[in-house]
C-alpha cells in the first residue's frame, strides 16, 4: 500500500549550475546540491521532502550523469530506478518526456507533476492544497500549471495571464496565454490588471496526455522518450538525437493556444533563488543594521556593516564600514559584490572561464 | 675599516603592532616584519637597507623579546650584540636609551640616528643627504630632528614649527616647538605659515649628549640604560624599573624649549603606513578604475570595482560593482571595508580581542 495522492507522482529535474551563486555554486557543486537557506536540506532534499506527502514513493528525478552519485547520496531513499542520468543537458522537454515515458510504463494512467530541484517554497499546505487540486483537474485530461501570486513586478520570471473559471473546479481557470519574462514597465502593468501570476514551471498532467500532446508537436521527441522507457539500453544512441526545447515551449504554449492549459492560483510564496539578491531577500526580507550570516555566525564580526554574509570556509569575517554588502566566502574562492549588484556575478564565472580557471567554475 | 659616515651608529627601534592593518599584522607578526609594499622585502628590512649606506655595520635593533627570533632571520648581517631585547615595552625613551649607551660604551664620541623600523621613505638620497647633514650639526652637540615637509594637512602626525637658520649649517634651522596632533582646521594653518613640518620621530645627536640631557631631566633612565650598557645581567631587574615616556617628551621638548635643538628639512617623501588607507594612497596616490592589488594579480578578477586587494591566502578572490573597497585574505582572517573607513579596523582587534578571539589578534 502506498500513500500520498492516488497515482500521482512527482518529476523532480535537477539541472541548472546556478552561475549567478558563484562561488557556492560551481559546475560540479550545482545550487539544487546547496542547502542555501541554512535549513539543513540541499534544495534537492528539500523539494523531494516537499513532494513525498502527495507522491509518497513515485518521485522520480532526472539529472546530469555527473551529478548522480552526489543525488543518490542525498537522497539515499530513492529507489534504483528513479534517478534518471541525462548523458548531456538537453533542455527540460527532454528530461520531463523521458521521466514520464518510464512513469507510463508503470502506471498507465499515472498523473506527474514536475517541480524543479532548486526552488523554495515556506508554506508546505498551502503547496499541497495547490497540487492536490491541479491533480483532480489533470485526471480531466488537462494539462495544469500553478501560478504564483507576484509579490512585485519581477522581470526575470515569465508570466500567466488568467482567463475565466474552469468548470467543477475550485480555484482553478482556464489559461489565456503564457508570456515571456517581461521588461520592468509591462511587468508592472501585468501586476495591475490582477490576471497575471508568475510561471514558476510546475506542471501537472497525465504522462499519456503528455505524451500524447507532445506526439502531435515534437513526434520525433515523444518517439524518443517511450523508445528510451522501453529499453534504457538505447539511451547512448537515442538521447543525442532528442530536440532541445523547453517545456513552456513545447507543450504549454501550443496547449494554451488551444485552450487546453489549466491554472491552479497558488496561495504561496516561492523563489528560485537566482541571485545572491534574492537570496537575501529571501533570508531577510527587511535588511537590518547587522549582516545576515548563512552559517556560522560566530564566524562575522561587523562594525557598521549591513548585507549578507556566507562563511563556508571557517575563516573569521571581518566588516567595517559597509553597507549592503555581499561576501561569500569558500576554500578556493572569495566573492565580494553588493546586494543591488549580485546579479552580476555570471560576468565573474565568464571572466575565469576565458582565463582558463575552470577548476573554479 | 668600516664605510659610511664617520662615527655615526643608526638604532632602529622596531615596536608597535600596527593594529590598524589587522589582519596582514597581529600581536606576533608585527607590521614592520611585514612586506607592506609589494617591494620583497619587510619594512625593517627596508629599514635597515636605507641605514647601511650611512651607518655601515654599526647599526643597533631594539625589539620585544618575542620578535627578536623574526628580527634575527629577516637580518642575518646583525652582529649577535647588535638586536637588544626588550622584556617588555617601556616606549621609546628606554629603548633609545639603552641603545645610546651600549653604543657609548663601543664609541664615547659616537653620533647616533634613530629611525623606526615600520616607516616608508622610497628617496634614498634625499634621505642620506638630510641624515649627513643632521650628523655634521649632531657633532657640534645639537639635538637634531629630520622634518618632513607635509604633502597634506595630516592629523594623524606631530608637527615641527621651524625657527631661523642655523649658523654654518646647509639648510638646519632651530627648532621653535614640537606640537601634538592637531585638529583639521589647526593642521591647514599650520601648512598655510609655510614654517611647520611633521615630526617623523627621527633623532640624530651624540649618544653621550642624549644621555647627559636625560641624566638631567629623567636621571634614573638615564642611569638605568648606562647600567644596562655595563652588564647586560641586570636586565631582568633594571628594565621594569625604567620609565615608561617617549623620547618627545623625555627629550625633544624640554630640549627645544631651552633652544638646544635643530632640524635639517627633509626633502623626501615618508609614509608610517598607519592603516590600508595610507597605504592604498602610497602604492596608488590616484585610484583607478581597477583595484590596486598587493601581492599575486592573477588572483584577482574584478568587473566595475576599486580599492585596495591583498591577497596572501592564494585564493582567488572576485569583487562585483565595488567602488573604494579594501579586502585583505588571509589563511584564517578576511577583512572587507572600504578606503574611507579602514582606520576603524582596530574596533574589530577589540572585538575579536573581548570575544576571546587571542589566537586572531
Amino acid at each position: 500500500m502506498s500513500g500520498g495522492l492516488d497515482g500521482f507522482w512527482a518529476v523532480v529535474p535537477a539541472g541548472g549550475a546556478g552561475t549567478r551563486l558563484w562561488p557556492l555554486s560551481r559546475a560540479g557543486r550545482p545550487k539544487f546540491l546547496l542547502d542555501l537557506t541554512g535549513s539543513g536540506r540541499s534544495l534537492i532534499q528539500a523539494t523531494v521532502d516537499r513532494v513525498r506527502s502527495l507522491a509518497d514513493e513515485r518521485v522520480l528525478v532526472v539529472t546530469g550523469a555527473a551529478h548522480v552519485e552526489a543525488v543518490r547520496a542525498q537522497l539515499p531513499t530513492l529507489g534504483a530506478g528513479d534517478v534518471l542520468a541525462e548523458p548531456s543537458p538537453r533542455d527540460s522537454m527532454a528530461a520531463i518526456a523521458w521521466a514520464a515515458a518510464v512513469i507510463e510504463t508503470r502506471d498507465a494512467e499515472a498523473v506527474i507533476g514536475s517541480f524543479a530541484a532548486d526552488h523554495v517554497i515556506p508554506d508546505q499546505a498551502a503547496f499541497e492544497a495547490a497540487v492536490a487540486e491541479a491533480v483532480q483537474v489533470a485526471r480531466r485530461g488537462e494539462v495544469v500549471t500553478i501560478g504564483i501570486e507576484p509579490t512585485h513586478p519581477a522581470t526575470g520570471f515569465g508570466y500567466i495571464q488568467m482567463g475565466g473559471p474552469l468548470a467543477g473546479a475550485a480555484t482553478a481557470r482556464r489559461v489565456r496565454q503564457f508570456v515571456e519574462k517581461p521588461d520592468a514597465s509591462r511587468a508592472a502593468a501585468y501586476l495591475a490588471t490582477g490576471e497575471f501570476r508568475w510561471n514558476a514551471g510546475m506542471f501537472v498532467v497525465r504522462a499519456s496526455v503528455l505524451l500524447d500532446l507532445l506526439g502531435r508537436w515534437h513526434p520525433a521527441l515523444a518517439i524518443g522518450a517511450r523508445e528510451l522507457a522501453a529499453d534504457p539500453s538505447r539511451l547512448p544512441q537515442v538521447w543525442p538525437t532528442l530536440e532541445k526545447i523547453a517545456i513552456d515551449h513545447a507543450i504549454a504554449e501550443p496547449a494554451s493556444d488551444e485552450g487546453k492549459v489549466a491554472v491552479v492560483p497558488g496561495d504561496f510564496t516561492w523563489d528560485d533563488i537566482g541571485d545572491f539578491t534574492s537570496l537575501g531577500e529571501l533570508i531577510d526580507p527587511e535588511p537590518a543594521q547587522q549582516p545576515v550570516v548563512l552559517g556560522e555566525r560566530d564566524l562575522v564580526t561587523a562594525v557598521d556593516a549591513s548585507g549578507l554574509v556566507i562563511p563556508r570556509a571557517g575563516r573569521t569575517i571581518a566588516l567595517v564600514g559597509v553597507d549592503d554588502i555581499v561576501v561569500v566566502d569558500t576554500p578556493d574562492a572569495l566573492l565580494v559584490t553588493t546586494r543591488s549588484r549580485a546579479q552580476e556575478v555570471k560576468a565573474i564565472v565568464d571572466a575565469l572561464k576565458q582565463s582558463g580557471r575552470t577548476d573554479l567554475v
